[in-house]
């Protein structure tokens, strides 16, 4: 895995910038034969989508997906998927003021150091909104996963201090998608959204943290040793923009126990505990794969911050435009894409392991 | 890449299990002309070893590393280096009563689910033997890295409930390694050690965090967009046996905060500060690099445990053998191996960014 | 890397159909800060263009590219270049009479085996037109090798019987583009151009060589054991379609020779002879590389032939449509393309061998 | 593919060189539960093998494999398969004399031009010695594919000027093995021997052809557009030492004939013809596949040579030691070792193209 292109034998290439021509992709390896279902693609796009709702930014982008080849008939026919959203919204004279400045905690230095160019246009590659790529990426392959009885969930279990319990027992999951913040806990899902209407008001943002949840996956996905399962599951949410932290199972919790209380049990009705998260020895074991996903605040205040410029001089930056306020709402999709990515692909990887 | 390749550029390909003839590997992409010191490299390992102590198994393995190819007259020739660490102590006995089970929180099943094949000696591929390979690897990257003044150390910052301060700029870092379980802080390390004494007096086991601080790497490292520098380094982390979360500068705990209290600002004398862990956008900004990662207690517990057996049959395990009560302080030296790969490959891949 | 990504770190991915939406691709590893001389793209892309001449196929597509990404102000900013062409002139209902049939020496049963789909809208991904991507990866590629002083030269050595003398020092290659058949001898070409459109006239096909040249290639490229230099130029010639053969320098006619006779002596004025080909040991040697291609007749014949369809019963298939008579004049610039993504690539990845 | 990894699924990594410890490999994704014959794997190494005969070297290497891992009671367990060879017959004085200077038409410039190091001993990483890893890798492809039902056989078709027609159908391929050239006609084969002794003799060397049939490989295998069928058996053959050219099915001589007469018509009873070679399209059509590769007179001499020295300057260069006089009868089975791993890697890659 490395740069633009995405997994080992269902792939992602990705490309496109915020205020480009286009936003899009290609993806190789689809396997050949299944429903291509275009509206469940777009509706997956739109999950992602800005102007949402009031506690996402009101930028209100139509995205619309086309795809450009390997589908025929209404089925994948195994050839690479091409697909593109134009890009049709960009206010880049929002971004004339940051034409010669680094923005705090942004890609604007680091990029400018490693490739020598300054993008300035809202954020270029750096922007988040080319996940879209992501979300087509994953939507296809949704389809295919949903013909292995396969499901991937993604909902917002923290914003700010506002926390749902551990456990994504205690939640009917399908409420997430009831409301704006996409928390199926509909009493803390309103604290959420005081909270990041609260913060906006400021011109202020605030981190949060969303949970998966995949179900139906089968024992054996995971390729040793370096290809472990939760492995490329890590790699994949932390390539999402403004991640800083990944567990699996009981995560970062499980360290002050002891072996003897958060040892899975196998017994002949099945595990008797989770705290692995489906996944022992980098391979799936059948059981619910959950992992958490820590998000920091959006670096884009809409408030005055010092800085430097192109060449080293002490400034002040005042960022305009429309922004997030709290990016974990619009995060859900994006999780929900990178993991059903990765399930795909080990699931045909590991097709290879027998003759 | 996947399965038992690791890297782009910079590749270690693993091979080996706990009870087999040997354990190695292949490296491939060592730059040429590198000063390859063959005492550090074995200094390097005996720091992984069991046996180092009364804290870690009292299995004393010689790991004696022969390097097979690549090195000429003292220096990297630009060939894979070929090594290898044979098995000598090996007591596949000790597991004959777990032939036909599967251990708890093991991966015995999950790798009898892919693969169709019960090795069970000592846990074959899955067992913690096979990071040998990972310690050659990660010595020849610090012998790069040392060329171009990058340093990587990792140390304990937690075991069971004790845990030090999460500012790693508290710490002399230097006397890590002058405990058994390799804290910086003397007075913690003594608590710990009581602990893990205490936990394996009862044949139980207990969790641990590893914390990793890289400094002197340079600006434009990370390769956006799927080969972010912090992704690279969670996959590579992740892959670590019984490694479930990682966390890089704040991580989880930036959550609660606004972006107005952890925006990295940039003056004029470098940044004010580094919530972001040196790393922004995917690539490296030139601040230290630091992040955690949490290890779960070691699954193989000197008790009584129920289970199943290869036939799904109810059953009791009782582990005989020598096992490691805590895993962190074998963990250090993995941890600092992987990341300086990490590092190394990325600074390798960097210089094709640019004619 | 395999299927329908092409490279090492100068990577294209592919993507399109004869008769689908679009054709395109995505560059990702380009060299941040090339000038992107839209122009000449758009000039490599006519070069392959069908309706050139009357020994060419007569559909007339314009073949208008797009870049979506990746230039900034003139420059590439080291993002991945997403590009496309729309397809405009397909005549699907010319195909409607192969929906169920297999074309004889076509891919239409393979894929048909392989992937289970029947594509029969002209070849669907294994038609020519594809070649579009390779067109536009190659012309990005010659950009940044004009930087470097490197130039990737092709042109057609032998149409049927009608063959150059193998020594391209004999002719001046700069003329090749001066007539129909892209070949430097004028007299030879008039012959080339009579045999071919004699075999047009009969509705039947002829094979072709293609000769490359590239001159100024820095010694040093090139990345055993298995990466060599001209196992990836073998590799991508014989990725494009209806190539049968491939040699480097002397090829199969060195067999008979004795070392003695072929030895290319150093002698401080440069290399005696080149029957090597530029290359020697898998490694560019800083003299000429050049290579032959061979391809074979156009599999689609304006006559009639016999053949089975999809349920593998007897029949007869009669191909209408445009097609070209011999492929070789518009293979030129897809034969140049391919070794100029390779040779690019490899300059990049030489980058990695040292600190 | 790259460096000293080959392949996408069945990975073989490299490693060693002529006068090192040892020569070795890694094979990772070698499936599981796979008959390992270890006197096979055995008896493939002894095919190559120097001193089988008097047309090739006398050194007597004794080549005794040793398997580190990845296999268990007798099976293939999933886990990379580790293995060795030491070198233990090396006269590395005989290369004192060649120190400083470039052996004309070896890697000895180019190796030095690319890495900075001169490793003088027997040619060091660009010696014939290392493929040994290829052929214990080819050996773990052959059982694989033998469950398969597909094999894999080469013989030698040419020697200098000494050649067996090109229809390989004329041939009781099964009597290659019962001369010392692996011609299996024995008339020419004594012509052949006769042709080697003579210009051994002289002190110098010739080239020839090895021509490799593949029966029994299933439809369907090979990944356009970049992983054609042929491209991969093309890169591989490239990649062994003093091969100059490539061609699957009629290749070069394809050329000079018209569609209508190599077009391979389908009927109800298979093909009519295979000029093809059993690929169409870039996959497998069911056919047998076959290629013919050429090779260079060895570039050793045992006679005087003008050549440079690592200072550029003029001098003599004699050569000592122990070679072939002709590189074909022990390329036989390198040959068909790199088959073996494409088909079997093609074979595995194509389990993803369905769900």
């Amino acid at each position: 895995m490395t740069r633009n292109i995405f997994g080992n034998v269902f792939t992602l290439t990705s490309y496109g910038e915020s205020h480009g021509v286009a936003v899009g992709g290609v993806v190789d390896g689809m396997p050949a034969g299944i429903d291509i279902d275009l509206d469940f693609i777009q509706y997956e796009l739109s999950r992602r989508r800005p102007g949402q709702s009031k506690v996402t930014t009101s930028r209100s982008e139509l995205d619309q997906v086309e795809l450009l080849s390997g589908v025929f008939e209404g089925k994948s026919t195994g050839a690479p998927i091409g697909f593109m959203v134009r890009n049709t919204n960009q206010h880049s004279k929002d971004y004339d003021n940051i034409r010669r400045l680094f923005r705090p905690s942004h890609a604007d230095f680091t990029y400018y150091s490693k490739y020598g160019i300054r993008d300035y246009r809202g954020g270029g590659r750096s922007s988040a909104r080319i996940t879209i790529a992501r979300c087509v990426g994953g939507a296809l392959a949704k389809l295919a996963l949903r013909q292995l009885g396969v499901s991937v969930q993604a909902y917002v279990s923290q914003v700010g201090a506002v926390a749902l319990d551990r456990d994504y027992h205690r939640y009917d999951l399908s409420k997430a998608e009831e409301n704006v913040v996409r928390c199926p806990d509909e009493m803390k899902a309103k604290e959420m959204e005081r909270l990041i209407l609260e913060v906006k008001g400021k011109g202020d943002t605030v981190g949060g943290v969303v949970t998966c949840v995949i179900r139906g996956c089968p024992a054996g996905l995971g390729e040793p040793e370096f290809g472990k399962l939760h492995a490329q599951l890590g790699a994949a949410m932390l390539s999402i923009n403004a991640v800083k932290g990944f567990e699996i199972g009981d995560g970062f919790d499980i360290v002050p126990h002891y072996g003897s209380e958060v040892n899975d049990i196998l017994t002949t009705d099945g595990l008797r505990s989770n705290h692995s998260g489906g996944i022992q020895g980098g391979i799936s074991n059948g059981a619910d794969i959950f992992f958490r996903v820590a998000f920091k605040p959006v670096a884009t205040l809409l408030m005055s911050q010092p800085t430097i410029d192109i060449d080293g001089n002490a400034t002040t930056v005042n960022v305009r435009g429309r922004h997030d306020p709290c990016v974990v709402p619009r995060a859900v999709p994006i999780v929900e894409s990178m993991a059903s990515m990765v399930i795909l692909d080990s699931y045909l990887l590991n097709k290879t392991v027998k003759l």
